[in-house]
């Protein structure tokens, strides 16, 4: 908890910092790329609670290092630094590709929160230790994904 | 340097049970998505070194903050645990858009040391204190990318 707790602090005082050095207004090109970053993030994402999803519906057989390999990079994609690719200025609307709410950046604390309880979730799935812990270590993982993309996630275009 | 040397284990060890359970053979809709997901592995790492490059060579504005962030992304995402996406049998012509040559599997300790040498690299950037200082630090990441690239990465096709 302590290290997620610093990892939150990071990425506010990173992205506040960014926000006030304006630093993706000019740079459009930069700003494309920064949207595909974050969705190839989204499909890291997504690949690993897949894996984890299936062994806990008995889809694919359960097996404690890939568990704890797919928690682990969950939980370690959840903590990278967003300000590298949640730029200022790249809203929905405002860069092809992006359905990131605007409120993401005003509401920032709170992003920050649930992106939290996604690397703590993900941390508590490792060590399941049969099908059944998996399945009961899914709710908050997917709990996570759910509240923050009804918060921040714009409707498809 | 402990902690590097504690995941490439890990690592090396998963890949081990891997193999020998033949997680992905019967998965084939898996082994898709595994080399989807490790290409957005690399599609995030070429991400966090181009922010690095272009603050190297003055196209970007050196911001201590994003130096900071990216090499840190860097290393992180070189760190993650490979055996859930570079699964068995997903080499250069075995799935679609692969181009893993199968040595990367026969000769497995040697990528561990290339991608280790990729997230030293990386933390070594962590801290750079201008333009010129980052400049310094590219060297070993873009080798350490072209070493493994040139060992383990097939033709296009």
């Amino acid at each position: 908890m302590k290290k997620m707790t610093k990892t939150a602090m990071t990425l506010a005082l990173g992205l506040g910092l960014v926000t006030s050095a304006s630093f993706a207004a000019s740079h459009a090109s930069v700003t494309n790329k920064a949207v595909a970053a974050r969705h190839a993030q989204m499909q890291m994402l997504a690949y690993h609670t897949g894996i984890l999803g299936s062994i806990a519906k008995g889809e694919m057989e359960y097996n404690s290092a890939m568990v704890d390999a797919a928690a682990t990079n969950l939980r370690d994609l959840a903590k990278l630094d967003g300000t590298t690719m949640w730029l200022p200025g790249t809203e929905q609307g405002a860069v092809d590709g992006s359905r990131a709410k605007a409120e993401m950046w005003s509401n920032f604390p709170d992003v920050i929160a649930k992106v939290t309880d996604l690397a703590n979730a993900a941390d508590a799935m490792i060590g399941a230790a049969d099908q059944a812990a998996v399945g009961a270590a899914m709710g908050a993982i997917g709990g996570s994904c759910k509240a923050c993309h009804e918060a921040y996630r714009g409707p498809k275009t």
